[in-house]
């Protein structure tokens, strides 16, 4: 299969995990680890129920794989994710050599590939990750919006 | 007591927890978290024994604190490390919304207060934190000094 082919069926899995976050009134991201063609980690958000600052989806699928190869080192991994990474979770994917990253809707306020700042644009020292953006992101982003929307009627 | 004096007692835990580190062949990075003039996490990097990238030591203490207050808003709270953080954990620092930053040594290759890429210059959207530099920064920068040294001969 072509690579954009697997892209949408991985990214699918990821927004899968972002409506959950979206069930549990958490930001709505999700995220899937990918090596050889099968998920070894998905997570969504869970900031605010793990009440920890560092539980965004990329950084739990980036711990979940750690733990499934008993090594820090990603090596051959495609992480998914339905928004660009922020900046720690950004510094978390070069940190832990993933491969390559595949993301979907742009994150305007704090997205490290471009939006906010670019994290991987600068010439890492010992790092180079692969980047597709866009995949799904339309998908991605009406999630966000909806989320949003809601906590403002909510919060009236 | 002055802030200065304050800085050197927390950033001197932080050292003692970066020397755990160096005993563990762990790069020696220190960091203690500390709230109304009391510490309420302490670690040393674990990288390698806990098999995670993100097992950096501010990224645990930031950890630790959210499980102390029980909420991912450390308000209020120093967070000292003895060298600069990287971009995953400045992040993580600006997204837990610690209130002030104290670090050791610069981090030429990594640090994300100006050596390699500067986060908390830019005009972060939510959060903006007091920062001091260079608080026992010989001391910070002489155990990674040896470490690095000693690593060299060691695969030699």
């Amino acid at each position: 299969m072509p690579d954009s082919q697997n892209d949408h069926i991985f990214m699918k899995l990821a927004l899968d995990e972002a409506q959950r976050a979206y069930r549990e009134s958490e930001v709505p991201v999700g995220a899937v680890l990918v090596h050889n063609g099968k998920v070894i980690a998905k997570a969504h958000n869970q900031m605010e129920r793990k009440g920890d600052a560092t539980a965004h989806a990329e950084l739990l699928v980036i711990r979940e794989g750690a733990r499934h190869f008993n090594d820090w080192r990603l090596l051959g991994t495609t992480l998914y994710t339905t928004l660009e990474p922020c900046a720690m979770c950004a510094g978390a994917i070069l940190l832990s050599r993933v491969e390559r990253l595949v993301w979907g809707a742009p994150d305007l306020r704090h997205g490290a590939n471009g939006s906010f700042i670019d994290l991987f644009k600068e010439d890492h020292p010992t790092h180079t990750v692969q980047i597709t953006q866009g995949v799904l992101a339309e998908e991605a982003s009406e999630l966000m919006k909806a989320f949003f929307r809601q906590r403002r009627l909510v919060s009236k």
